[in-house]
């Protein structure tokens, strides 16, 4: 042992750090990260006998001579309500999200809630209600549901699941695999909304405009933009957890193909990038939960990006770079002054600098 | 105020009762019993906008010319480990059970974790395997999944959903509403093994032989029963928590028909019922993971029974009473000297007498 004086007992120091051989689970195995990865590709897919194949939003399962698309999402934001919305109006779209961005129409909802003993009615009621509306202006109905309660302090408040079901068109081939060299990569909108709407809510800071979450639902958005570009369409993907970054590192990974960013041109709003640079976060790895990013054939992608500008939820929406041959799995950002740097993933999930 | 010592403070004390004024959530939210569809009726049913109607443990939907079914469970079960098995194995199970008792064939699951940071990846690997296999073991895919993490203390170790698809056989009618007076009530095996095998693992009792959990996959009972009395199976269930009663109690106001038990007839266990006198539980109150009540055609009652037997998850299956005209909304038992009494079911969750 080295010779110096022990401040601290050694046993009471705990590493900040997410340590990769740590035999315990850290925050950033939930952050959609590197981290989420490999617990996927290195736990779960072995336990559940799954391979990895291609990455999608939600798996397809032949039925009844149709296709059906089947998703889960668990929901545990905190704090529950923030600009914009809350938890539950966030578990309603983002389900219905994965379903739309995997081609399916959404015709099921489940809800499956897990509340600590002593929350208060009204906070449920509130949730509830929030989840009723969003399901209403969506279209889709909550057909079942359960709820358990664990003791006072065996969860914070709240926890909710939602699982879904989707028809998916006949014939319609969306998925990683299908991205090409040539491909225009387009996203919907403002991007990093919903992360700086929760992190100026928990952090208590004050950005002087308030940024609300994006959450909405995209299933017509993803039916409009198929309209007008039909199978042209490629590839569609939700940026949530880890941001555009995170989405396109895992398409350009399962598609082995590069990916190469305008950074110039993606739709990124003053108040977000102002905020982001506040907290040290970067805008394209905070969650967007009413945003999603397609991969359309070049000759389609002025008609498909028509389609999602012509619709509220997608008046915002722009060509932000392309699929190329080059540097297959990897993301590469061109800068205004035609510089460029390989972007990565974060290990994790991103931390606020607060101080 | 009155003049006497007070010996603690009344705003230390805390009220040990699940009050039904209450504006907040208490355990017995979660129990199953009266307390849980006071919620599902007077909050989520309107905040959804459903309606009541028949319960069921699915959602049926009408899909690509077919009828899928659709259900949803949280599993929060402490301790994570028991006699027989894990949380792992209940989550699988528990929600293909609920397909199955909709007469439906499960065709895929969903798994949705939240886990609590700090969280030994070697316990969520064990219950991953066993998921994997119970899943295998059933013939039945995971498909998809979702993980969170929260901070320590923001849940209690690991909590799983399971949401699962089945495909309904054409033609096939089961749902309380078909319940007739004259039905034979068949239970497919011994009640309250699962129960009794988390109490005594919780409160650490030695009954002298160690009661395992009865979970197991139902739906390859439920298609021999359907196999060999076809139409004249009315209706299936499985009862969990809750116990027998609370399902019977739920059947009959659902249908507004009156269940009638033979209380010699039902199939308890000497351990089971001698440990539940010792913990002060009703057996016919505790949980089962792995049996079903079905509601049969009296004149095919003997064929579904023997169907059942035929099967090792059905071989101590018994016909326990019958559904009458008399007193609907209610269940009555006889016991075997002849008296009668109504069975209530419990407000919320039974809890052990422990001194």
């Amino acid at each position: 042992m080295p010779e110096f004086p022990v401040a601290i007992d050694p046993a009471d120091w705990v590493c900040p750090l997410p340590l990769r051989e740590t035999r315990r689970i850290v925050l950033g195995h939930g952050g959609g990260g590197v981290l989420s990865e490999e617990l996927i590709e290195n736990l779960f897919l072995p336990a559940f006998g799954g391979t990895r194949g291609a990455t999608r939003d939600s798996a397809l399962l032949d039925v009844a001579g149709g296709r059906i698309a089947l998703t889960t999402d668990s929901y545990v934001v905190q704090p529950l309500f923030f600009p914009g919305g809350n938890i539950g109006n966030l578990a309603v779209n983002g389900t219905i999200n994965d379903l739309a961005c995997s081609g399916a129409q959404p015709i099921g909802l489940t809800a499956g809630f897990i509340l600590e003993e002593g929350l208060e009615l009204d906070v449920l009621g509130v949730v509830a209600e929030t989840m009723g509306r969003a399901a209403a202006q969506a279209g889709v109905n909550i057909v079942t549901g359960d709820t358990k309660v664990v003791a006072k302090g065996g969860a914070d408040q709240l926890f909710v699941n939602t699982a879904g079901v989707g028809l998916v068109p006949p014939g319609l081939q969306i998925g990683p695999e299908r991205a090409r060299p040539g491909d225009h990569i387009i996203v919907s909108g403002n991007l990093g909304e919903h992360g700086v709407a929760i992190m100026s809510v928990r952090e208590g800071i004050d950005f002087g405009t308030v940024v609300t979450t994006d959450s909405t639902p995209l299933h017509r958005l993803v039916a409009a933009t198929l309209d007008a570009a039909g199978s042209a369409v490629h590839v569609l993907r939700d940026p949530t957890r880890g941001g555009l970054v995170a989405s396109l590192v895992e398409l350009a990974r399962a598609a082995s193909v590069g990916v190469e960013l305008e950074l110039a041109k993606i739709p990124i709003p003053e108040t977000v990038s102002s905020a982001c640079s506040f907290l040290g976060l970067d805008p394209l790895q905070v969650a967007n939960e009413g945003k999603m990013v397609a991969f359309v054939d070049p000759d389609s992608s002025e008609a498909a990006l028509a389609a999602m500008r012509s619709r509220p939820e997608g008046a915002d929406a722009a060509i932000i770079g392309r699929v190329v041959t080059e540097h297959p799995g990897m993301v590469v950002g061109r800068t205004a002054f035609g510089t460029t740097q390989v972007i990565e993933r974060q290990l994790g999930e991103q931390l606020p600098r607060i101080c």
